[in-house]
């Protein structure tokens, strides 16, 4: 795509009188601009060989001028064409990003983060939506191919890749909100940017047995998938062990693999059909609590009088519920910035990455003390 | 972009045991690998000047040959070169997606049918997201040079478009969940697809009057905005004056231009501090609703017995709300559809066209009868 010329013609480069237009579009055009190493060196005032010295960590380099070289690349986004796994597609910009769980709201709020900062950075953002029990590295492999995609994100997947089902993905990628956790790839393999599900999910437990509950219920899509909900489910489990609370597997409900609000429903139904005998409930993500707190109310209970509710993502919307509900904030903001930003980085030849954020409880009024 | 080679390669291609990976494939190449005249003409088994005859619509061949010409032409998806505004942009395949006011969660998922449909006619959706308050037609413009677009879906913008500012955009382009109500293009200047917003405030104000609620109150981002507000605004105030209910001011709220939850909920409390002398509320989407009713909430009134409620929408968390919601449900899948299949339709060379689509009420608890 280096044919382009990106600069306004034209209307648009007359319109003067448009303000903040022009700052606009040659921010842009700065982080978009396909330079080349010859830029580069023009810019530094450096012959071509330097920059590739310093690109290629030669230690035959002053430092003075590496400082200067490398201050330029970080500046201008320059991707060298020897970081890209392959070399033949070092001339598209764009990332694909595939979307797993189409109705997953807290997704919504990562992917207008990783939208804006793949802006940022000035390369065009491919998004791909697919149900969460489609195969997203699948979808990603094909994406590639089709888009000649530069790198990829994927926004929730599987925790259980082998090195043989990632092999079919050839360009570098980032685990947005999941990790490997039960899968057998190196952490050199690939990068991720998520929370840590497992302490997520024990802090919720542990907030509820602060607040005097012993009796806790666990909803989860399943206790065994190897997924984002087995995580999380161990993590509420060990929580409860550790205060010395035996595991009680008739308190917990699985809603065949779902994060969606029927299914929590349906199986939060199911459990007060089994038991009322426990005062709070674990609920994976927002959504399904909110599901959980219609199901307790069309049983004739209350929210929090009868059963406290604590789930894990932090939406805009649990903050208009009624009541409130109380949840473990996951920073989509961040999470979705992050995960460019490693990409990025991995693009530009440094190593892959790991980062866990952290998830902090908002306290509503789902939760009461007993 | 013709120099891509969309074929499968290497493990890829090979991967037979994929089951319906080969179909997947094989239908998106069809549709998506950029055909020319040449191609269409090889297929048909005619002469390029007899295509060429057949795509301007010139009366000199059979009516058999025209047929099977056009059969191709729709079966393979080829769009002539002549249909596009800019013959220069003829290789491209992004279609750009402005979404305009980033919390929308209407828009989120409008947004995932527009992408599936995207792909289906092999399109590659690039896809921008802005503030509510941003302007869509710059952000457009902008995107259709640095992405050489061949098309351009906006998805929400204002109503008051002028030929000189559309004049920017140098593409087709369809309006998606609005039109031109309060601007000066002619029809045959742009596309949409949309809801009658008019029509379906004045319905849902008709619904509430038939429930017996004659002192019916709204809250709104503006009364004359010129945007999707003002068009839901009057349809309601037309609705109770054409049953004899002559219109006051006092019962209206304006949130400053925001459709957000937090100016709504503030908006209600604004309202309730004025007046308690109205039995329901009219608001122009689900989640200012659930703002609406969480204000109601925290006044210590109860929705729907001291207040009933009738918003716009019909998303999914609208059914687990407690009460349930009440609301006029757009249908978010079939928009999103028919904005591309407009799209594709005019980049074929068919005329611009507008369609509207009905918004059927959802009974749900937040309504009583009085």
């Amino acid at each position: 795509m280096t044919d382009i010329d990106y600069r306004p013609t034209g209307k648009l480069a007359k319109q003067s009188s448009w303000g903040h237009f022009d700052t606009l579009q040659s921010n842009r055009e700065k982080a978009w601009y396909p330079m080349t190493i010859k830029d580069i060196a023009k810019t530094c005032g450096v012959g071509i060989s330097t920059v590739s010295r310093v690109l290629n960590g030669r230690p035959d380099v002053s430092d003075e001028v590496r400082s200067k070289v490398l201050a330029v690349v970080e500046e201008t986004g320059y991707i060298p064409n020897n970081s890209a796994r392959d070399l033949s597609r070092s001339h598209s910009d764009a990332i694909g990003v595939v979307v797993r769980g189409s109705d997953n709201l807290f997704f919504s709020a990562v992917l207008k983060s990783i939208s804006s900062e793949i802006d940022k950075f000035g390369y065009t953002m491919v998004p791909h939506f697919i149900t969460s029990d489609a195969d997203e590295v699948k979808a990603g492999a094909i994406l590639e191919r089709e888009k000649k995609l530069r790198g990829l994100i994927f926004l929730g997947g599987r925790f259980d890749y082998t090195k043989e089902e990632l092999a079919l993905v050839n360009v570098p990628y980032v685990c947005c909100s999941f990790n490997n956790s039960f899968g057998t790839l190196e952490d050199s393999d690939y990068s991720s940017v998520s929370i840590d599900d497992y302490q997520t999910a024990y802090d919720a437990a542990e907030y509820l047995m602060k607040k005097g509950h012993r009796k806790i219920a666990g909803v989860v899509p399943g206790k065994d998938d190897h997924s984002i909900s087995e995580l999380r489910y161990v993590g509420y489990k060990d929580a409860l062990e550790d205060a010395g609370i035996r595991h009680n597997d008739n308190l917990v409900e699985e809603t065949g693999g779902s994060f969606e609000m029927p299914a929590a429903y349906d199986a939060v139904k199911r459990l007060l059909a089994r038991t009322h005998d426990f005062t709070a409930l674990c609920v994976p993500s927002d959504t399904m609590a909110i599901a959980a707190m219609k199901a307790i109310a069309d049983e004739g209970l209350r929210v929090p009088e009868d059963i406290s509710i604590i789930a894990i993502d932090g939406l805009t919307v649990s903050e208009y519920t009624l009541p409130t509900l109380t949840t473990m904030v996951q920073p989509a903001e961040r999470m979705g910035r992050h995960a460019v930003s490693v990409l990025h980085d991995v693009l530009r030849g440094k190593e892959t990455r790991h980062e866990l954020l952290k998830a902090a409880v908002r306290e509503g009024g789902s939760v009461r003390e007993i």
